[in-house]
């Protein structure tokens, strides 16, 4: 693991302090909540949400100076279950409950921390599944394509009607944390620390050719029908599968994947069909069909495009330094050293560039085999760095 | 570039001398064959060819002592139209033209070269497109899964057939290079080299995930009819399609794909559509689209199971010395640096294997940009080691 400082050194050797053990617990039953938004939102795209909803959870308790929230930024097919579970379905557990709780890396006793799902998203915000009130029918292929910074400012109006000005922290994995970058270049008064994990500061042409092979296996599916597909009573579950499929191979690094899987096949022996012969035939495809069956394939398309739309430097020339140039917030960005998706080398990028404009920034490179899955995971050394941080963010409020 | 010497170290320094700038020239219009094999062929999966008919193409003469035959075997989309063109199709040069011909690296005026379309092939060899004796309709999803050991033996029929007791060479890339390296251990005494280029010894978990992605896409097309779509005048393009996009980034390596597409945009500017919006996009679809139109879906299907079968070490508990133990020939194994789908360390493993046998093994890690599809490429560095090689081995050949 390698700590990069600030110019400053304030944070050196700060995360070497954390307990190495902490009893922990989770938040328990948690019910979401919807907030609705009347006034219009101007997206990138040019065209405009005339209101909108966004469905939250909010775990702790916000302190009377309102300087404990964080905000906690959803990736790709994640939502605002960020911890917890529901009363009527506990296994039903948050995304990210190993993270966030009492007495876990961002412990819920002392911070108030927010879940939100994306406008775009099919887990009740405003989405493709919404109706579209000039028609009275759901939107379907008609839903603008949204962008991180559109999500951004829908986060900023929820910011706004919780009474919080300032958040302690935001903070994100992948395209959560394109979230918390962005937040912390469009709104730096409006929070004291951005968390950016497993992150670059835009798409290699890769990375979007990746995207646009799942696009293409879902808008070729014959079921997709323009994304239109709720009206006729089906949904390109087929392209929705491969897409996963696609993903899920990006999100693991080559050596788990030899560990995980290697070459073991699922019956012994080769049987020479099309049918499952190795394990990771086996864990791909229920990967697929698992996320075929809950996943919109509208919102799916629209997250992958706000991925590869995210490049806070293109405009300004090329220039992250300038981009981020705004930045008045401390920023952590952590990154996995098998994660090949948004490998260290674009996380230092961000580094780099937040450094030149001599901004607070604490870089750590975890040394993980776990690939970009890896900041889902409890590697305790990860843990340990995130929740020393978190004390200290902790110490900051109360002082 | 790194060169790794023959214990005997024989080999060292030979390559220096190649000449740096040879005359070249195509080996002009060729004409396909056809051989025609009725003793049954028994295949790995258990069934039986009762008869096949293999294409293939030859360059050069053979000379009076049959000693300079060279086999060259093809991977994945490639066929037996290794180098010139065809008379009523002049734009249709063979696949390694860059490779084989007149002054080139493997020198046609020297050596007399094979190139031979496989089983299970849709190029003109018997393959799904064929008629199945016992119905007398097209095999379509019933042609057996065939694999690397099974496209040799076919192939060894063919040097029977041509009166080829012993290669000089038997040489490929990629899943070609599997098949150079399943001669020298499966017929020791009929090749003096085996030409192994961007090779792996088996396929790692991940590679086999990419082709069952790519397999998932055409099996679940709705046009994909188990198989039997050209029966009803269909195929599973849009799946082909997919799965061609799939492939076509692992052959291309990151920084590539960075250097020739990056971030640039077809119309200089976002459009918030699914339409094209990056050049990387433009690309795929291209070569996806060439692809579907021309490759038939049953073919791919059987070359990736032939990929992820094949596993030479996986008979012998996992000891890959052992199974190459039987090799003979003198092998030149050949890797690039940026190619991640068959990196170096997996031609390392060959070489390794190899050298604990004390076989006459050189090795050559070349230091090039293009991922697994330099193979394919006209570096000359690699092409003038390729050349110099095969200098030595016409002179072995002459003495």
């Amino acid at each position: 693991m390698m700590i990069l400082v600030t110019p400053e050194r304030r944070l050196r050797g700060f995360f070497m302090s954390a307990a190495s053990t902490i009893e922990t617990a989770s938040v328990g039953a948690v019910t979401p909540q919807v907030a609705r938004f009347s006034e219009p939102l101007p997206l990138r795209c040019g065209r405009t949400l005339e209101g909108f909803e966004l469905v939250y959870e909010t775990y702790g308790t916000l302190n009377a100076e309102r300087s404990n929230a964080v905000l906690v930024c959803h990736a790709l097919n994640a939502s605002h279950h960020v911890a917890g579970h529901y009363a009527d379905a506990p296994e039903n557990t948050g995304w990210w409950d190993n993270m966030i709780g009492p007495g876990k890396p961002v412990d819920t006793r002392r911070f108030f921390v927010i879940g939100v799902n994306n406008i775009g998203g099919c887990h009740g915000s405003t989405g493709p599944l919404s109706l579209n009130p000039q028609t009275g029918k759901p939107w379907g292929g008609d839903f603008p394509l949204v962008t991180v910074e559109d999500w951004v400012d829908a986060q900023r109006r929820l910011a706004d009607r919780l009474g919080i000005e300032r958040f302690a922290a935001v903070m994100g994995g992948s395209l959560g944390a394109m979230q918390a970058l962005a937040w912390s270049a469009r709104y730096p008064d409006r929070l004291r620390h951005s968390i950016v994990i497993a992150c670059a500061p835009n798409l290699s042409a890769q990375n979007i050719a990746f995207n646009e092979v799942a696009r293409q296996a879902i808008i070729t599916d014959p079921d997709f029908n323009d994304g239109h597909y709720r009206e006729r009573g089906a949904a390109p579950k087929r392209g929705l599968r491969v897409a996963r499929m696609v993903g899920h191979i990006t999100y693991l690094s080559d050596d788990e994947m030899a560990i995980k899987f290697g070459r073991q096949l699922k019956n012994g022996r080769l049987g020479y069909t099309f049918d499952t012969e190795f394990q990771i035939e086996s864990y791909l495809r229920h990967q697929g069909n698992k996320f075929a069956d809950y996943f919109d394939a509208n919102t799916y398309l629209r997250i992958t495009k706000a991925l590869d739309y995210f490049d806070p430097a293109g405009e300004h020339g090329g220039d992250l330094a300038a981009a981020l140039r705004p930045v008045r917030a401390g920023v952590l960005v952590i990154s996995f050293s098998t994660d090949w998706r948004f490998s260290p080398e674009r996380s230092r990028e961000i580094v780099d560039a937040l450094l030149k404009n001599r901004a607070r920034v604490t870089y750590a490179e975890i040394d993980a085999p776990h690939g970009h899955d890896a900041f889902l995971l409890d590697d305790p050394r990860y843990h340990r760095l995130v929740a020393a941080y978190f004390d200290r963010i902790g110490a900051e409020a109360a002082a």
